[in-house]
């Protein structure tokens, strides 16, 4: 069922190819444009059917579109406003998917004219990979996907979006994004720092070499490699601008690490099994709320090297 | 095809339950014998079958076995091997799973006879559940098992031991324990204590409250959860007994930390990218090397709350 006549994708990478595909899936768009920095991505985007037509510029890809949704990562997102603030229609909704909210607020918000709706959002859904050919239509199910309206935001508008996303499978919430940004800090951002740090660490050193941190990577560090895995450009922007709170609860883990870092050196078994118990408890609470699966290890499945590839 | 006439598990958990899982599946031992300190779990044990028979007593489990295999907390080996010591047969050979190795090696080679041979080992594969369901048979295929054979080992005890654990499944390789060690305070223990922290710190954050980290678990932190899910017994151990090659890597870790944190407040964008960019390479080279799947997000199925829990 069409909710939107035309919908224009800015940034035809992971999320905006998901959205393609799910927006196709469910037939909610009339069309679907797109605009993309590289011309090999517009290229691969219109070849493998995300978009019907591509635009070289922003601007153009927008023209006409009444739901527009910027799928870049954070960092551009100022310029492109910038770009198609004068050639957005009137009554069209503006989204984005960007992962922090208050820095795309403040850098969105200025261009767009009046006669728009501006509605940001943050999908809590991705994987480590990207580019137009990672997306896949059910990315968002059982998802949550974070809507942050500025005041005096239209009510309808407001209504056919959620409807829309909640169409692609998302389960849709408003949140303040002052807090969003400080939630995402301490439930993806600062975890995903940790994890580059962790990665970069092992990489690093000398006196265990590359082969063996490769070979004997286990449970933990393996886990960590996928995460440090993820786009370097969106996470350097995430990190940019979600500063205030990632340095505050970097600054906590810091403080904790000490104690845990102390009560090994004390050999203090007590306060560390205390410790280990209670983060426990989390773990349950997330897969009785069907955030996670169950299953051990995630239920992954590692192949042998002769099979890996093939699959 | 029977390698071993008796085995005997010490330790009822996660890796015994494994162990006994895949011996049966390849007849590898003519009788299965063991001991737990919980009843419960020495009940459970016998009623689904992990052993013919289970003592009160390690000394009983022991007796007769040409394998015992120390399956306990590493901070538990050291009292077994006392007990155990005068009760194992002449030609026996000892080995044991412990996730550390030099301080497995000073605490339980003291106490056994000379003539037992004692090859200590590690296979370097689990999960975070534990207890004597928690096995299966496939849990070692494709997965490293490490031994760290003192000076002198008898060769055809090796050999034996070596035959066996392949027909678990498993790749197994010589190390140094201290290098061991080390290696494994990268890829494993450090990786956990870090876990355990991000989850601590959500945990006790104020301004966020669990309901919120629970229900925004995003990538990132998800998947620290399930590290921090692990056996707080068995990795108070590991941190008490690898002392020292953990906080040297946490050293590291805090360094380079710390130089992210300050590229984050200074607003260097060029580092944090260059160094993101380099983390990735090493995910490449794991899933290449199949110590991982490469399907996004370890292909894990999350399932909507409404099904969990009944598949
Ligand atoms: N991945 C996740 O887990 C996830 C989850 C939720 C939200 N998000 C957010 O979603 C957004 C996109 O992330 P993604 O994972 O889809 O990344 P992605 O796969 O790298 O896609 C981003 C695309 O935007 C393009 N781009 C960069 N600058 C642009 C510009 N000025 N104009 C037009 N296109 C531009 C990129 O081109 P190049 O390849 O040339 O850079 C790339 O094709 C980010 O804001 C991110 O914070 C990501
Ligand atoms: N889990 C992993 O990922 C992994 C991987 C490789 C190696 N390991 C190593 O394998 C060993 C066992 O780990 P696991 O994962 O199998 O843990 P587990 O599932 O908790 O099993 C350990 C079992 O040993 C029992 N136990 C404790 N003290 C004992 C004693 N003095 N005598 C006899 N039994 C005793 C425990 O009983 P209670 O329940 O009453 O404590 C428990 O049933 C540890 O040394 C660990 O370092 C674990």
């Amino acid at each position: 069922m069409t909710v939107y006549n035309r919908v224009a994708l800015i940034g035809l990478g992971l999320i905006a190819s998901s959205i393609a595909h799910a927006m196709r899936q469910h037939g909610l768009a009339g069309e679907i444009t797109g605009h993309d920095v590289l011309p090999e991505t517009r290229q691969v985007a219109l070849d493998i059917g995300l978009v019907d037509r591509v635009f070289d510029s922003a601007a153009g890809a927008v023209e006409g579109a009444d739901l527009v949704i910027l799928c870049a990562p954070v960092g551009a997102m100022g310029d492109i406003a910038a770009e198609i603030g004068p050639h957005l229609a009137p009554g069209a909704t503006v989204t984005d998917v960007g992962s922090v909210k208050q820095a795309v607020i403040e850098a969105v918000g200025p261009h767009l004219p009046a006669h728009v709706h501006f509605i940001p959002g943050h999908p809590l859904a991705g994987t480590e990979h990207s580019g137009p050919r990672s997306g896949f239509a059910t990315l968002f199910i059982n998802r949550w996907w974070l809507l942050t309206p500025l005041d005096g935001t239209d009510p309808a508008a407001l209504a056919r979006l959620r409807g829309f996303l909640e169409t692609l499978g998302a389960n849709v919430e408003e949140m303040d994004p002052h807090r969003h940004d400080l939630v995402l800090a301490v439930v993806s951002h600062t975890p995903h720092l940790i994890a580059y740090t962790m990665v970069g660490v092992a990489d690093h050193l000398r006196r265990v070499t590359h082969e063996e941190v490769i070979k004997y990577s286990a449970s933990g560090f393996r886990d960590f490699t996928r995460i440090a895995a993820s786009d370097p450009t969106m996470w350097r922007d995430v990190f940019l601008t979600n500063k205030e709170a990632t340095l505050d609860i970097l600054g906590r883990f810091t403080e904790e690490l000490f104690i845990l870092q102390r009560a090994i050196r004390m050999g203090d078994g007590d306060q560390l099994f205390d410790y280990f118990t209670r983060t426990r408890a989390i773990r349950r609470g997330i897969i009785e709320a069907g955030q996670d699966t169950a299953a051990p290890d995630f239920g992954r499945a590692v192949q042998p090297p002769e099979k890996q590839g093939k699959g």
